[in-house]
């Protein structure tokens, strides 16, 4: 059974539902899942929200599907959407520095098929996840960065993703800072930041919230914007720590955490639940 | 804005949400909220349930548009369904024994809006509990009960129920087993039963707890069922204890969960949310 | 069973643990709960902490038993200690403004002996209080404040905490500033702050939580200082959210965090549970 | 610097603190960390749990000490205690079926420092994780079991883990029940059971718990003992499930919960925090 995912975002009007899901039913594709969600004090008014899964069957084709969607169902209603074959598996990169933790997480559930997609590749700005990358069967590119370097590696990066088709770059805890230009150029960015935002932004975040005296810490999967740690957060979640934790153990705790928000963010987009508008997202 | 909430549930088939979203639409009444959900691999094949919120606005009347939808709609399909309409408030009854933590908790959160209902009343078998409820103004009966006297006492219930007109029984820490009778003739009762089941059934379940050395104590609200601590379960939340707590302070942790998850239970009963298969519920 | 319970803070030193239980032991006093921690890299070097609940028995009189204890044990190591008397119960005034679900379960949980105090007063800038206060049997003062009576209503509260002996000043969502001079002239007080600081400090943390669109919220019980919403974090805790939920939504879910937060650090408070060390505590 | 850690239990008496404190003092060993228990209503009277961490700096002979401590402090007081050393590093062997995700866990938490110990070897009844453990540069034995050649297998387990000296046996999804005579010979075995215990004992805790329609599911690491599933419980937590997730589902939520709660298990008894009282544990 093929299936095919389709998010749809539109000014709200009467009506919609039914729209949506008509278009399907008279083509004789049976709705999987469906949700959706009316955000009435946008900033330019109610805005509507659908996310479905329709099962392909023995349908027509795909283009003329898509083609009779724009004219009849988004175009009269000044919609915009996108749609994901489940047969056309989307191809992830990993950005990862020296902390295997979420490279090995990423890896695992997509071997046990946790996660809809393939891993096209891993890139580093060091050598040292080579053997972890190679347990996988992951191509891994080392691709060492210097502050004159910089463009040049980006560059490179770049090359790269296009070179592989990648359709999602994910930062498993990669220690640079990307550029507004390789954002711009990139395919989506999703960013994992060890701690809970807005507090504690920037580096170091566990010994700041050592510094605070907080009582729990946490991690935030968001999109990676220009402006860092800033973007729209995907998924947060938190951990209780105690007075007694040195700044060390703090990173030894949030490490749990941070692993399993990242993949859950990961999750989420590949599963085109997540819609964003302005800062924030929803994920239906 | 009048609103009316629709649940409904059919045997699975295409076009189900077009056909139950386009009924609405093509009354011009616009749909604020949607959620469905088909149950692959029920006992009796596939079955599909959907809730809406729709806006009535200046539509037709409530009993043409309630003949219609089951003509139109739920005949044709085998479906069941009920309907609410939000200026049509429900009365709960609220029945304690001596424990008064439920009752503020209830009584506090219907005054400030967090519960779409009235509460018709206050039912004790004991007298305890007077004060708290004059104190929010509710009307208290204290009915004793004997071993001998139950029927009695339970057919005094019934009376008191019809007379309120009550649509929900919510048991808040009621220490007396309802007869089987009495529950078929009176409205829905949810429960909160203090343990997490299905571990720790029946009496003393923190003592229970304690004694199995657990590291997470639980609550559960459900729908009372002549099976005692089997009804179908609404909701359910633990916190962590400690080795160094005895049975009496597990019963202070437990309460802070004990409320939290009987007053999500009520309030999800109350928004028409609650779909219960068999042993099982749904929560759209 | 007369108890006592020490709080001693010291630089540390080797044989710490040892003086201070053997202190008690010759004297003969049963040593029911200890708990010690030592900050190794405090800004004054490393620092021990400790906590200990005895038996007081048939001991000598309580003044010989401190007089020894400061000389023995604390003045030779620079110590700095205090002693509870468990017969000696807490007083405390309940500052509150219009929201009720603080005080409901501030009253409540003293009530069933979860909060080792007496509730002294409760006091407001309001009058819509006073129902909620008296059916618990509390005295009630309603203090209204404008720009140009601050000073003056301020100094009618420290007046009433003298009076009724207050040792403990909880802020159960009171909506004003408390000045620098009455924070240096009152007893300890103990906030809530309705945001997971530091995150969203200041006014409205939902509405700024809603706006940044993040997945959790929380809130803080702190200590109050004159820098507001910084003072030391004694208990935090977090509840998730959707992006469908509204502002009004989220104050509904955060009031549950608050509560509970705002009882837990009480309740420590009053168990001499907690040591503040600049920005930070130590919960033992 | 050097560092042992004493676990200690004896019927509880004034004086205790104070007596083991004291006996590191005098030895002019610092006290790192300490904590104590008394659990006051044991079936045979009150008894007293203690933990301490000592700096064992330049003293005394280890011989010397565990004997002064034995004549001078455990036999007076009737007490059985135990001693770690830091620079003797616990072996641990971990088996293994089919399901990596433990496995990956403890190897790479192992390799990064979080867990006090040597992966002595892994021992399977299946093939299928030799390169999962050979990534990690691990010892693997696959040792295929039948109804016929349990006994067999058992005694090649046994065997292997007196050759590799090993200290603890953790079975991370071993998919076997241990014969009662094993689990006599062998060293400490803890266990993870995906099922929050002690409801969904036995087979398919998930498919149970989906059947029973709960909202959360658990997970509980427990030392193995002749009972199945009936072992005392070292760690517990539980995730939060929808009603739409198929049994396959939770699975695959239970996964990150089974691998964080044995994770913390096996460091907790690595740290040689827990004492086993019966049915239940305290954990220092």
């Amino acid at each position: 059974m093929t299936r095919a995912t389709i998010l749809f975002a539109s000014p709200d009007r009467p009506g919609l539902v039914a729209r949506l899901s008509g278009f399907f039913a008279e083509l004789g594709l049976n709705i999987l899942e469906a949700s959706n969600y009316t955000e009435l004090h946008g900033d330019s008014g109610a805005r509507f929200y659908m996310r479905l899964v329709v099962d392909l069957g023995a349908a027509t084709t795909r283009a003329t599907m898509e083609t009779s969607f724009e004219t009849q169902i988004a175009t009269p209603v000044g919609g915009e959407w996108s749609i994901g074959y489940h047969d056309r598996v989307a191809r992830i990169a990993v950005l990862v520095t020296k902390d295997p933790t979420c490279l090995y997480d990423l890896a695992l559930r997509q071997k046990q098929g946790e996660l809809p997609c393939e891993i096209a590749l891993v890139i580093s700005n060091h050598a040292m996840l080579e053997s972890a990358a190679q347990s996988f069967r992951l191509h891994f590119y080392a691709l060492p960065i210097t502050k004159e370097t910089k463009p040049q590696q980006e560059a490179q990066i770049l090359d790269l993703l296009t070179r592989h088709d990648v359709d999602l770059v994910v930062l498993a805890r990669y220690m640079q800072v990307l550029s507004d230009d390789f954002l711009i150029k990139a395919p989506p960015v999703i960013n994992i930041h060890h701690g809970f935002l807005p507090a504690f932004q920037g580096a170091k975040p566990y010994h700041q919230a050592h510094a605070r005296g907080v009582k729990l810490i946490g991690a935030t999967a968001h999109y990676a914007t220009k402006d860092l740690d800033e973007g729209p957060i995907i998924e947060q979640d938190v951990a209780r720590i105690s007075h007694a934790m040195t700044p060390d153990e703090l990173v030894r705790v949030g490490r749990d955490v941070e692993r399993v928000v990242l993949a859950r963010a990961v999750r989420a987009h590949l599963e085109r639940r997540v819609i964003v508008e302005g800062r924030r997202t929803f994920v239906l």
